[in-house]
């Protein structure tokens, strides 16, 4: 049920999904659960958004992506776990850039670098998160420091 | 012209429309007065969200909801109530629970506890809000406590 | 227990408290509720802020400024109808405006127009917003409009 | 390069796209410039919105409307200013009203007013910012003022 | 270096600070990761808003409450895994109700109820959310229906 | 008239002032044109929140940080340039980094980076965002390559 990353090269997909459902009776500790089950079982994304309802509500937006064939398990799992008596939805294009894994190292050992190219240039490169809070972690260092050494270490 | 609510029954409504507009020149004061305007004239729902626009505005986002034979009615509203010179829309779909209405009793008297069902399976169960709060406010009682008693009078 | 209003000369009253609660267990519905019996009891300004919370919650900071008088009263609300388990707050010094009342004609018939005055010189001009939507309810025109007329009526 | 006004006359436009970026990797600073770059590239309008993003990270929602024929420009700037690996977009109609300018005098000199005309009415009338702006700096006189004298002039 | 909990009982405490850093350089993602080192090493809340700061940059507001004795602490965390330059903060008051704790019998096992007595009477019940998401999890349950039992099970 | 910046040595500064107005009856677009005005007369900070007020009203909070001799100039303003009756403030300690500027050598020329130290310690280093602007619009190359650029030359 988890969901299948997109291709890593340059495409144009017309098969994804927009999802909203506007919320005035769920508490902020359940949306925090329901973000984690939809992001497991396949969403591309889930954002909340502040949102000025009726009666002086403060409400939350949920929005999502998903591919197609994901649509009803992601209701499923919306009318479950929320409490919408109503899903909305319209169909949306995605341009996705190519992406490229590179390694780079530092004193603390290799970090993965995501590079992403439009047209076969590089246009984006970012080290991955979780790789270097994990190094943060480890060698108790600042988040900032470890990102530092992998922006000179990049040539 | 207030708007009718939609039918009871699980169905996807695909003649729904989502109109949006920026709004950088308008006070909260009067916004408040334009949501009331449009529900009352059958917008389905309206809502709120605070954006960020250029020359360092503080906007708000306009999003309301509609069936496709109130687009003129919620545009002549827009532009007479606002301060906006043009409206952008886009169909969607909606996918809406077939609904069901209890009673339950309580010491302050009885509850409508409005239930949503997903092929044919309750998964939403809502105690009216208005009713609750009369209660509460008839009796002096915490709104808590009545939605407390009417959880526990559900079996 | 309805909130005096401060006086209408110009004044330094460092006699007010903010009070604030973090909220991600309770619901939109129930903040509107809220924000109502909070100025009913006498709190000078209530209102409601986005914010991030601990695992991925989207929560509510409900801020409320009242004099020193009403700290109990405010508690007792946010204690007996809001989640919390904790209310914190701390004084803060508010400098008022003397405020004066005049009266302009339009069309559909008078409306209050409240001057703010610093150090003896006009600064502020509003026209009352509820007598204006009084006129555009009652006579069906739009709020804009009557907002001009009172803007051309002032000299 | 830079946009193109939309024509005077009340029109309805469906070739318009609304385009969309989550982005939780770049900060605030990098985004109050690419908004600038966006808009003289010719976005008819960007804008952003908070958002909840996965992991407890307060994200940023970049919203752009734009021609299609400006989508390939649009799409080059996001993906070569942002840190955005998709960009994900889809059609919507705009309903923009007639626009009419005209010029009212004040103590400082002339001021333009947009009007907006709705089937040949008049609905909207807003004095032009910058030029209300421009003589609140040179005059230096409140902005308020400004406007005020404005509206007066209007008959 | 993790927070000591409050006492149980109900209390006024007149040694807590509220810090706060405006942020305008720094990413969604680290700041994700911030929230959890503040917890980790004793902050009582962390919390974001969003915020719009000069040159359109939308920035995030970070607030935590901390004991004083925690404040250098809080302080050498802020400098080191954020991009701030300065730090403010200021004292408050935090009246905290008498907490107790109670189990309630689902038929999935038993739950925590935190309760909250102000003056000694019972204001505040609620299901320790951990707990109910465990059960949600372990029996494939919707979380809705975990609470629904235990506040049926409430007398 | 402008704002002196603070000693570049690290220190707390006892004499902030903390002032805050909220507004829901004024537009987005004059207070784009407020912020700027108290930054040219020597706010430390000016920053916009949305906030939910009563009868449904997308309002915002102004908040700005000044020094204590500048309280009178920034009521001044706000009382003038927005349409508030009243402003709240209250005392709050800063306390900041010891700030030290370098030069870095790019291919397009110098940036300066502006390091800050805490207890003699390098926490924060920072390019100049404004310089390396610059750089991106005279060069015609993307921001973030500058901001690379300059974090491979720090050594």
């Amino acid at each position: 049920m988890v969901s299948q990353p997109p291709p890593n090269h340059e495409h144009l997909d017309d098969q994804m999904i927009k999802m909203e459902v506007n919320l005035d009776d769920v508490s902020g500790e359940w949306l925090g659960y329901v973000m984690d089950l939809l992001f497991e079982s396949g969403a591309n994304d889930v954002f909340y958004t502040p949102i000025y309802m009726k009666k002086n509500r403060p409400g939350v937006l949920l929005q999502l992506l998903c591919s197609r064939e994901k649509l009803a398990k992601m209701e499923e799992i919306l009318f479950k776990e929320t409490t919408t008596l109503g899903v909305r939805y319209y169909p949306l294009t995605v341009h996705r850039l190519e992406r490229v894994f590179k390694k780079v190292t530092t004193e603390w050992g290799t970090v993965t670098v995501k590079e992403g190219m439009l047209a076969g240039q590089v246009v984006q490169r970012a080290p991955e998160f979780e790789e270097c809070k994990h190094i943060a972690r480890l060698y108790n260092v600042p988040l900032k420091k470890v990102y530092e050494q992998v922006w000179k270490a990049l040539e």
